[in-house]
């Protein structure tokens, strides 16, 4: 099994290496990552800049590509330019902080799996959900055991899955679940400031977390905050059936499009 | 009507000015948008830097504030900072350029419209569907037909809608039709270069499009292609549902995670 590693913590993140010692004994093992963290990119591509693609290695530990772009960016690069052959797994992180509900539309660490999916590549993007929690051994043997079970069941094209692991021992871990993306998101606030010659410039500030789910809801947050690990299957189609159909009924070709000087 | 306009070419793009036009004497409508281009920066938000906001005025032309971050930092920053009362509605673009199918994760125009309506704000994206196509009026006009009729229907919370419009003349364009989310994609492949020092950096480089619908498939290209404009109602949920299902079969718990030390 042809494995691709990246991340959007940067290539030296703890995280990073924490997978790689997880899965590095499935098969043959690349990592191409981002040289510096690149959180809360979403799916940013870098088209205005080149890329510079620079050897990695840590004595006794990872080796690998460090990309000067985004995760999505490392996706592309590796599977076009780096890889000899295309990967047969996709693997992102383990991202220090959740990505749940709305908060993943932000998350570079997702974006890298949608990425590959969008490639045509089986994927999954693993977050530890914690900011301060910094024991990633759960989370890297979660990490493994998927692995192995997507290399042996495979995934629909299109589909990568999102993986959420709560900041606690293994032993308190209660399962993994799989889940929906819930609807919990970040309020942020701006704080004002000015800067030395009287400019002012402002600061986002994460205020508090708005529509967390309910405990039973199947929803990922929910799942997490009761000690589950939250599996999340996700594709990259947005479209909402709801109002597609509801659409029918609108007034979207009022004459004005038959000609009309107007337009 | 309090209305919002924004976009990802930056402030000074004729498709703002134009979207600005189209609207203005709808309501009292403010711009907040970014101070340089921000193609292809998807969802991200700027949280490593601060954020500069500048009065921003063309003689004669659009007033605003330009915002040193990406089209979804300008719609927090004006929703929490700038804008003394919620928009009613948020209008992003016009984008020189199709958001179209999978190419739409990589859209800033989009994130703006979602990041809106993850704020439970009503909005709509507008593309331009071409590079070299600079006739903005049959855009404008549809921008100012759909604004008004969301205006009167509103839309669910967290719906908003994403519009390419075919770079024609009003009179030739057919009309619009509702569409989903198809999965036209540009694959890339990357230009290896080296610098005057000898060291070798990499371009990103539109290779061609693939996955195009097929004629009548109601699919977003396929309506464009066809001389309409597409109307794609879209939410922020990534779930797959059919893979949720299947995730049931799976084998997430092999024992491990009740206390085995290989965590």
């Amino acid at each position: 099994m042809r494995i691709l590693i990246t991340n959007d913590d940067g290539i030296a993140a703890p995280g990073i290496e924490a997978l790689w010692r997880a899965v590095r004994d499935l098969g043959e093992v690349t990592v191409v990552a981002p040289d510096t963290e690149r959180s809360a990119v979403g799916h940013a591509i870098t088209l205005a800049e080149p890329l510079r693609v620079a050897d990695y290695a840590v004595p006794g530990g990872l080796t690998g590509h460090a990309v000067s772009g985004t995760p999505a960016d490392c996706v592309k690069i590796a599977v076009r330019a780096i890889l000899e052959n295309p990967p047969d797994l996709v693997l992102s992180g383990i991202n220090q902080g959740a990505n749940l509900g709305t908060n993943l539309l932000y998350s570079g660490t997702v974006s890298a799996a949608t990425e590959a999916a969008m490639l045509g590549l089986p994927a999954a993007a693993f977050s530890l959900a914690s900011r301060t929690y910094r024991d990633f051994s759960a989370a890297a043997a979660f990490a493994r055991l998927l692995a192995i079970e997507i290399g042996q069941r495979g995934l629909p094209r299109g589909i990568s899955l999102n993986v959420n692991v709560p900041p606690l021992p293994a032993a308190a871990i209660r399962g993994a679940v799989q889940t929906r993306q819930g609807r919990v998101r970040v309020l942020e606030s701006f704080d004002r400031r000015n800067d030395p010659r009287g400019r002012h410039y402002y600061w986002m500030v994460s205020e508090r977390m708005e529509d967390a789910a309910e405990p039973g809801s199947g929803l990922d947050d929910a799942a997490v905050a009761a000690g589950y690990i939250s599996v999340t299957p996700i594709n990259f189609d947005l479209t909402d059936e709801a109002m597609h159909t509801a659409l029918g009924t609108w007034n979207l070709n009022p004459g004005t499009f038959s000609g009309d000087r107007n337009l």
